[in-house]
């Protein structure tokens, strides 16, 4: 059990805000976008001092909503919910937390499916996005909600990427960076699978060059695909053993007639229901992202030197089984830190549920993030 | 460097020859195939003793073809040129060498492509075929070429299942059952890598349940897919890092204008190349052989008691970066084995190359495969 809370304990029923920045944002391929819309919901207060904000940054198919409920009966919470809430790890009661829809998503945020000044819908034709430009975007939203410096920016995996970013790009607005299941750039595997979702979708028929919603169209096939390959990898071989074996759903195996085994209905239903709630261009776009993220690439391949103006110490949490964001990639992100005389804790949770790890309320897991933001709220938080 | 040959030595030019077996033969799955043809390859010369036989099981996408050329000219040796010839691990100076195209594949094999005798061509309607299947038919071959007992059944991969199965299948037959990267049984994780393959090839609105020949089509997107994610996880994470990194074949990361990145169009190649030369209903039928092999499960899940019987002497070989046949599913082997009170040499070979390890020339593999031929060759194929 861990010390912090992961039963019911939750922010209650959230409303979605939008935050209309209706002037040119500029974006690192050259592009202007004219005004942008990014969605994002806030839980507990910001305090006198304006000294406890806390920023979430989502993951690959994340969104705004991280905890919290739409309505009273809404059946599904926000995705960090083992995390986010009153005597939770990252607690409510003490920090004012903001979490996103960022640039380019498909949850309301402005992005592919968002109506493209030039006529119609953006859909392809919408820009490029990379993890700075995330992260610009996010710095003026804290301008639009008075937030000077976060307490801590927090994400797993491109999340934490974002946070990382923050830190070099931001050094006075990022108290601490919390980088989970993270990596300071993708290995060539990573890279492949990516590419090999992105195939899956843009070969589907339906895709059309990106058009399918002008019509009437959608990817199912290609994005599901996408969302299969992706699931396997986030998942371990071991949890996925200790889950499924090689349980069959029907069929015999000695006479091969008829077999379905549980893991590949488990998988097609992943897939099928993923492609009814995102936007293929979105998870390009979002892919794109985690591919081309590489901030020692702007420095000379040298993360050091990246590094060099942070002010911001690190929480670096990594998980055993996790092979797609590997414990080897976060170790890596310490001895750079270490190397560059920054302040950070490192942290190696077992768990046997690879990659998803950082969404699970795992004990051990809770109990460091939990203990290190409450040190966080002790040291900085308080009235000055 | 080893001390077996690795250069261009080579059986030189081979012509495949066919084994056509015109009685009825029953399948695991109750269907009877009237007739079948087995197409193979034989290297070497077998002795007057009739005890140098070796016989090559294939892989997921392997055939006949494993070792010299099929004309002078031929730009491409068979998929074991690094491993069959004279004074190579497998030396045809010693051993008479058969290698044979696996039933329902596609490359002269009775399978989905050959002519059904209810009319047109099998298709989809080529029946389910199991480890056990395979092994029945490659007696059958045996007893046609006068081979009473094998030196050696050898195959990597889903090659190694169906040696183990002939040690358990044919105690008598078989000397020494060589099993290399392979497994007793899948785990979760590689039956859903395998259906996420066979998804992509079905959800191709070219498959057309398979009748794709039948209608002039081929479902080459799919089948590409289904390369492009099996060829990433035969390769190593590392392998891949050192092989392709994060280099770019075009564009520029920072602005994330027009990137390409080299591990992209490599993969891309890859798939597209296997699907010109690969039948889709092939593919589906070798995964699913694949996924169903699981010897122990006619034995109440106990591998000891599917040992008992089982003469043979065995080695177990695996490579550090195979993720896909682990070094754990070896020693699980060796480990069922050694309980079994079989005779057993295990060796894990340091490799970067992940499973495709088992096809390439690595000085260290080929001392461990070729000294075991060598002594076995001493001990058992002299004059009796």
């Amino acid at each position: 059990m861990s010390r912090f809370r992961q039963d019911s304990a939750s922010v209650g029923v959230v409303t979605p805000q939008t935050f209309a920045h209706e002037t040119p944002f500029a974006l690192r391929s050259g592009v202007v976008l004219p005004r942008f819309d990014l969605v994002y919901e806030t839980y507990g207060a910001l305090n006198a001092q304006r000294n406890n904000a806390v920023l979430i940054c989502h993951a690959l198919s994340g969104n705004h909503h991280a905890a919290g409920r739409h309505s009273a009966d809404d059946a599904k919470p926000g995705w960090w919910e083992a995390c986010i809430g009153p005597g939770k790890a990252i607690d409510t009661n003490r920090f004012y937390v903001v979490a996103l829809n960022n640039l380019g998503g498909c949850h309301g945020s402005t992005g592919p499916c968002s109506v493209n000044p030039a006529g119609g819908t953006y859909g392809p034709d919408f820009p490029t996005v990379t993890v700075p430009d995330w992260v610009h975007s996010q710095a003026l939203l804290a301008d639009h909600l008075g937030i000077e410096r976060f307490a801590a920016v927090i994400g797993g995996s491109l999340g934490g990427m974002q946070a990382l970013q923050w830190s070099i790009d931001y050094p006075e607005r990022v108290r601490s960076a919390v980088l989970i299941a993270s990596a300071a750039k993708l290995t060539a595997q990573n890279i492949a699978f990516n590419e090999i979702a992105r195939h899956a979708i843009t070969s589907d028929p339906h895709f059309r060059d990106g058009r399918y919603r002008e019509q009437g169209l959608n990817p199912d096939v290609g994005l599901a695909l996408a969302r299969m390959i992706g699931h396997v990898t986030y998942l371990s071989d071991y949890g996925m053993g200790r889950r499924f074996g090689r349980d069959l759903k029907s069929g015999d195996l000695s006479s091969g007639q008829g077999v379905e085994f549980q893991v590949e209905s488990y998988l097609r239903y992943q897939g099928q229901s993923f492609s009814r709630r995102f936007d293929a261009n979105t998870y390009i776009l979002m892919t794109k992202a985690l591919d081309y993220f590489d901030p020692a690439a702007d420095y000379g391949d040298d993360l050091g030197e990246a590094l060099r103006r942070v002010t911001a110490e690190f929480l670096v949490v990594s998980f055993t089984t996790d092979w797609r964001f590997a414990v080897q990639r976060s170790q890596e992100l310490v001895h750079a830190l270490v190397r560059a005389d920054k302040r950070v804790t490192g942290a190696i949770i077992d768990s046997e549920h690879g990659h998803d790890s950082f969404l699970l309320p795992l004990p051990r897991y809770l109990d460091v993030l939990g203990t290190y933001m409450t040190r966080l709220h002790e040291e900085h938080c308080g009235a000055s």
